[in-house]
């Protein structure tokens, strides 16, 4: 038996994505025959929206519906202090608590040899940019960056490279405080579980009581 | 921060999806922002016809291109030999291997009582009166239905109901030979590890060696 055309292309489609295998491509693909037409075109219309309507901020690269985004055009937020993360969810997960009134720069990746990512292929170089204010004069001095990548070996590497870069480019007499997000035993875990490496970071970024 | 509407309209259309929560729907919508602009577009092609671009077959209700489906219009395939089925991806998973040369026929669900599923939800109604011969009349006359529903309390209990319900509506002299799908240990698998109800029906359904 042919499977319809449509059917296919919506399953290779679904298979594109990661993490969704054949099966799941399939199951999706067949559960969406049940959903009502109203419901497959607001889907539909979405996807073919999802870049045409968005836009990655001039100053901070987060993926926003406006340049600048909400973030950074609000005057209440402290531009300052800003936090230095892999990707635009990395932004929506910090954003969650509403407790961080800085702002944030998106490198949207990691470097990582391994997969042909080097420091060029990210928004590094801007990220200096910002930091020696050549990019937007007249904008507030920025005091600290706190360096938010992932606690991965790739995540790691790109920070202290970063860091490296930003002293390099520092002028003379300017003062920037470098930061690295706190690592240790995430709230909520088992000292008897936790692998060796987080014990180690949790020992050592350990705070006065 | 304000997650820009159209990435927000994406990911709550992922979340509808079975077994994609919000982590996975935000990390596929964040991954779409990545891919070419012709991709997504071929995304929302397939969504936005996967209804319109396919039928349900008037004789086997399985989707299909056209109406009767590719599989019923062979006529090299048996059409006395019914395989019933829960749903058109029973059908493609029974035709990989090639091997099974008769007809389906596909209930699209399966009797569920805890779902508000009875039997005049599913296409059993039709299957009765296909064997009948009332919907198509001058068509092969069929003689041997598969009940292929899954082995499941469910799947179990649909296969009761049409085996009862056929029985009560055959013709007097009319025979029509019914049977289950084979249940017992899958291949590849170990005795040990099987639970007790499939060792039973392996038990039960030895064959002659």
């Amino acid at each position: 038996m042919k499977i319809p055309k449509v059917i296919q292309h919506l399953i290779e489609s679904f298979e594109r994505l990661p993490g969704i295998g054949p099966k799941t491509a399939q199951r999706l693909t067949f559960y969406l025959l049940h959903v009502p037409q109203a419901e497959l075109n607001a889907f539909s219309q979405a996807l073919q929206n999802l870049k045409t309507n968005t836009v990655a901020c001039s100053t901070c690269f987060t993926i926003a519906e406006e340049d600048p985004c909400s973030i950074c055009q609000d005057p209440k937020r402290d531009a300052s202090l800003v936090c230095v993360v892999e990707q635009p969810l990395d932004v929506l997960a910090l954003e969650k608590n509403g407790l961080y009134n800085g702002v944030y720069h998106v490198l949207h990746g990691k470097i990582d040899p391994l997969n042909n990512i080097g420091p060029d292929e990210l928004y590094i170089r801007q990220l200096l940019d910002r930091i020696s204010g050549n990019q937007r004069l007249g904008s507030a001095s920025i005091s600290e960056v706190i360096l938010a990548t992932n606690p991965t070996m790739e995540g790691e590497a790109t920070a202290m490279y970063i860091q490296k870069q930003i002293k390099q480019t520092m002028h003379n007499g300017q003062r920037i405080k470098i930061t690295r997000i706190g690592r240790g035993l995430p709230i909520g875990a088992d000292i008897e579980y936790a692998d060796e490496v987080t014990l180690q970071r949790a020992m050592e970024g350990r705070s006065e009581y």
